[in-house]
């Protein structure tokens, strides 16, 4: 019986994953919950798994959690909270909050020797040197949730006599988001409505607003330059609406293998959380001679800055990919609060760089003073 | 240094491999070459190798042979010289022979401990079960060369731990060949000018108008039957007309794993002569935004019933493979001859399948002997 912990049981990828879980009771058991601040959820799925810790973020929010708990558990709740709740013993943690808190958990995690199943893209963008050291050192596993970086890992598997020289190229596939073939002046008015209309996955809101800048495809350039240590100039990204094809690994040989499913994010977490070990599962592949046709493009840098800036952070190094992570999540909270235009998101990002002089990011300290002092600049401008 | 024979080095598949391994001199050296009966080439092939063993199927050309050599070397002839060298102790043979002839041969190779390079496909079609039994009894592999094999076996890796259950679906891709879109009525009367004009791969005749009937993938059918130990229905055909997704494997979660290249017989080659472990090779990976298009579809078994035959073969099993084989083999020669037209092909298949009595295919008398039958009917038919 594996032993998982997930921490952001109530967004997207945490309901998903207890959804895919529940088809192996005797496979899987899910000893602890933790959520931001959804009390009424979390104590639903609570009640459901009877999992024996369950952990809320917002204090204010814990007599609520308790209240609606149903069996005996122990309930963790504010910060450290959530931190004694990423410390406990068990064979996976999920790591599904999402944003830059997600950075800590997983640290916290890694220390207690828990393997991670890593959605949260921004622990990766931001501390990806800080973290995959503590993997090593502590001898754990950080396998992607990401289908892109699922997909790598899969096309990856069995190559490891040959060495990463033998990897010529990662490319990563993009769907374009719901505004590809926009040119840079019809996105300027385009609404928070219209960039959650995703065509084919559906996910948490803010990494579809991401997906829209083509944002989310930077920040997963940065996650796949740490997890599988290839240097950004071999790192592509290629736009493929279908999303049938999730990601593929080029080779020395000429040889390019891809992995393709359906968008369905379920198969990432299985796979991630079984230890990357395929099990049957409910997931269909996909119908090929339904399916018809699969295209590629280059994605269009110009009418799309945020992917530029991604790469542009990862060669300055040290803290600013961090820097560049918090400015575009408080330029997305503030698109979502029809704050600010939508071309404003990469031109928020862009000026926040641009008056950053990076410094190492080695400790979670240097870190974390980056992504406050960012999220603070750009908040006290609007 | 890996020592190689190659076993019909004069065909296109034999052509391709030298080319290929002259560029690692330090790592492969090819100490025998034969050829069925063009002394001219081989002797060209040989004076440029310094192989030590040099053999030639026709014993009337073994004279030409030996005057054209101009260094010592071991020279045998006829069918017992094929033999000789096909039991001389190496690394790995690489069997490119076109025809049932490789059947002999590849036994040969297996029985000297041999790993083989399969180029083959006849050997597996009508020696699946006396080869992969042979092959188990003296720990050889058994190497795919052909593109959609090699591909599957590029899936594969990495996956043994879960072993064949976790494969739902092998899916050999098809090009459809150059007449491909065309009804039963529009083929009676193309001509053998037609359908040697393969659209992407550049392969030698017989192959050629294999894939123009389709036949080439209902061999391919019965060869990944073998390979892989996959029932037949789990193998399935789709027509991918651009030939970049060489071909493709589906797991029990809903994955699928597929291999993609340019068309070039080059990079199966090395990777099988290389023990299926990659080479920095001068071979180019697809530039994906400039194909920009990879389409899908279900084979035409009503206008290319070749296909469906194989499928019905491979059910009947024993010598059922064997007698396709050998009609095919004849038919696509009558045809190359201008002796009979296109549809005929299928039907002289069906019409031998339909009178023989499938016995077990498990010794290679009883494979010969419904070979040899087969072929003298056909030729007495014409």
């Amino acid at each position: 019986m594996k032993r998982i912990i997930i921490l952001g049981s109530t967004g997207s990828i945490g309901r998903q994953a207890i959804d895919i879980l529940s088809h192996y009771p005797d496979r899987f058991s899910i000893i602890g919950l933790s959520a931001g601040s959804n009390a009424a959820l979390l104590a639903e799925q609570a009640n459901a798994l009877k999992s024996p810790y369950v952990a809320i973020a917002d204090e204010t929010k814990a007599g609520e959690l308790r209240d609606a708990l149903t069996y005996p558990c122990e309930i963790f709740s504010g910060k450290t909270g959530m931190m004694e709740m990423a410390g406990i013993s068990c064979d996976m943690a999920l790591v599904s909050i999402v944003g830059a808190a997600g950075l800590e958990a997983t640290l916290t995690a890694i220390r207690s020797g828990t393997d991670i199943a890593l959605a949260n893209k921004e622990t990766l963008v931001a501390g990806g040197e800080l973290v995959m050291g503590e993997a090593q050192r502590h001898g754990v596993s950080i396998l992607p949730v990401d289908s892109e970086h699922s997909a790598i890992l899969q096309c990856l598997r069995g190559t490891e006599s040959e060495g990463r020289d033998a990897v010529d190229a990662l490319y990563l596939t993009a769907s374009g988001g719901p505004f590809r073939g926009y040119s840079a002046e019809e996105l300027r008015d385009v609404t928070p409505e219209q960039a959650l209309k995703h065509p084919n996955w559906n996910m948490g809101q803010k990494i579809t607003i991401d997906s829209a800048t083509l944002m989310n495809k930077g920040l997963e350039v940065i996650e796949a330059r740490w997890l599988f240590d290839v240097p950004p100039e071999k790192i592509k990204v290629l736009v493929h609406p279908q999303s049938i094809i999730h990601s593929m690994v080029g080779f020395s040989d000429g040889a390019v293998m891809a992995q393709l499913g359906l968008p369905d994010m379920r198969g990432p977490i299985l796979y991630a959380l079984n230890g990357c070990t395929r099990l049957d599962s409910p997931l269909d592949p996909p119908d090929f001679a339904a399916l018809g046709t699969l295209t590629f493009d280059e994605p269009d840098i110009e009418a799309f800055p945020c992917l530029g800036l991604a790469y542009r952070a990862l060669e300055e190094g040290g803290t600013m990919p961090a820097v560049m992570n918090a400015a575009n999540e408080i330029a997305v909270a503030l698109f979502l609060d029809g704050k600010i235009p939508f071309y404003r998101i990469p031109a928020i990002i862009e000026e926040q760089m641009a008056i950053h002089e990076p410094v190492p990011a080695d400790i979670l300290e240097g870190i974390l003073r980056a992504d406050r002092e960012t999220r603070e600049r750009v908040l006290r401008a609007y």
